[in-house]
């Protein structure tokens, strides 16, 4: 399917799920095959995105195809896509729970087996960082590298996602708005229970490898 | 009605009370007459659930009828059928109080009356238990043997409901997020007024063999 | 319009400002002229609810018209039509803001203007009551009566909202839940500013007074 | 596009997000080149609102134009299109978050770069004041003028956001909830950190000056 349609109507997905309000949050995905990536025009009400208005990046965030201007955080896509070729996809999102574990500075304690599942532990906490050159970017890579965790809480901030394609991120950032919200919950009433970490290393492993339908769909 | 469109139909039902998010959470439902279930596949989005996708599985959770794998959750599905011959239906879902009460491991007090009418008492908590085994099956029939509640706190995990066909199922889990909220809620400014129980008693004996309609609809 | 057509198109409210699940809640309304109301069917789901499945009471309670069986709250409306004439619609909901001040036993303070217009002080609590007799009702006319507020939060139960006709009962509801949610929000990060008796007596007058649409509409 | 039109439209908003409830909350919006504003009709729902049914008042809050009375709250309104030349909307709400902070007469600290983007700082609290007379209008007029943010809390009623027309005030007061919401879940489980106030100047600065599409859209 053409990239841009792909990551158009990815953007619902961020509307259905709650995590973003007016023009804020994003999605990119990479161009299959080139150094580019397709990316949310800044701005631009979620209403109104097309696979028309989408625009492309190069790599260095430059514009190379497209009548609007790219999202704000292009730099912040950019800089991951170049650091990580095995990134086929960026999410950026403030979505409330999440957000508000971020603007503590705190990671997400891994007390789901959901959670475990999908980021193999806690989701760790990135540095504050303001926007305008690579610093997100560099806090984002810096953060995830190394780590199961496809989630960053930027402090202060919000939340980066990143997966194997721009699908893979919507859903990694749909998951962790889902655990921030309640593990968040769960420790208003008091101290959830831990998992163990062996337990957390199985439970990974096993959805890492063996969830969902095997043949491509 | 075909078990297969029932079982696909009531999928809409986790979507429209927010109980599930991406591809989490599934509903099954017996056959009837058969010693097979009909189940939600894996991994697929609940956009894309039809009557035909939908699988059949035999009580050990093999596969017998369908073109995708089943639900990674089909084992303690079919561990529930073998062992309770009574129950027709069951849901798992990952909805957020339900699973915040479950991470804490502490049972959901009866402190509303239509908790007294759905569930008889509190919901019980369940044992902490990995995929892949007979190990979560085991522990939603043992703590839900001989218990009135028809939902299951998987510690650590999310919730379980049984019903005598997959739409009581469905329903015990859209009331065991509603019950879980209220009650947190209400203890998040101080301890709700519990009820006594004979009053639990009565409320629960009325609701079971009074409420609704009598004549068959 | 036909009072069956009012009464079953106000139940859309209550799913629209999600102050029902499944088949819980019901609104109620009198027939003008009439010794009667028009009332939910029990059980039956918001989804199939028509004005020709409605089912007509006379004022204690008793089935007149309908092929279902009425609510089973329908002796607690009843008994509040037959003791307050000025009342000409009932609603109830276990609405989770509101039904968690219930659970607590705890009114909701009158700290927000909305409030003091539209409830002209405090939601005070009735007392604790089992279904099957006149004992909901009782708790509600004896709290109601001579109070401004058209709702009560019945102890750990829920709430029952009263008005000149259905539309104006479903009103209270809607607005009893979202001041029970905002002053909720309020507390749990401290004390709300209180708001002068007099300030709260000059707001309600104005209130009921002054607001809205002058003609008919 | 015909001001009724857009005053009517934007009011959908408010409904998308969540923002109001039955028929409180309003628009307006300044007539290019005339000192007139178009503004909600009281107490009509949202589901009725046309570009017809619109009403058109002078600066001093009388009705122009329309067969409907003006919001009740259109005294408010006018003082700040009389006293704020800059200002061509202006939006009222008593959304959940915002007015619970209001409730409290606690202003919402700075810990979210999309608050310092936005809001440029704190979103400030004005005066307990009663509708009526001018006092709602003063109280937001002296709290907005001279300050960053276009958001105020009205202690213990709700939010008025202000904007260069009616869209970047509905803008503001989705903004409003959003970060009322997130550091109010923030600070339910610890202190937000904060940013330091030169972060927050060059946030403020770039957004306001950077963001979104250059050519006009």
């Amino acid at each position: 399917m053409n990239p841009r349609k792909i990551v158009a109507e990815l953007h619902a997905e961020l509307v259905r799920y709650g995590l973003v309000v007016w023009t804020a949050g994003n999605v990119s995905g990479r161009v299959p095959g080139e150094d580019l990536f397709v990316i949310k025009p800044s701005g631009v009400s979620y209403d109104e995105l097309t696979p028309e208005n989408m625009v492309v990046c190069d790599l260095d965030g430059n514009l190379v195809e497209g009548e609007h201007a790219p999202s704000s955080d292009t730099a912040a896509h950019a800089y991951v896509y170049r650091n990580m070729p095995e990134v086929g996809g960026v999410v950026h999102t403030h979505s409330t729970y999440a957000s508000a574990w971020a603007a503590r500075g705190e990671a997400i304690p891994c007390v789901l087996t959901a959670m475990a599942d999908e980021f193999g532990g806690e989701i760790p906490v990135g540095p504050f960082a303001l926007i305008g050159d690579d610093s997100i970017g560099q806090g984002i890579v810096e953060t995830l590298k190394g780590h199961r965790s496809k989630a960053v809480l930027m402090q202060n901030h919000g939340v980066f996602t990143i997966g194997k394609d721009a699908k893979a991120a919507v859903k990694a950032a749909v998951m962790c708005e889902d655990v921030a919200r309640t593990v968040h919950v769960a420790r208003q009433l008091g101290d959830p229970l831990p998992i163990a970490q062996d337990d957390i290393d199985r439970l990974y492993d096993r959805y890492q490898n063996v969830y969902g339908q095997r043949s491509p769909r």
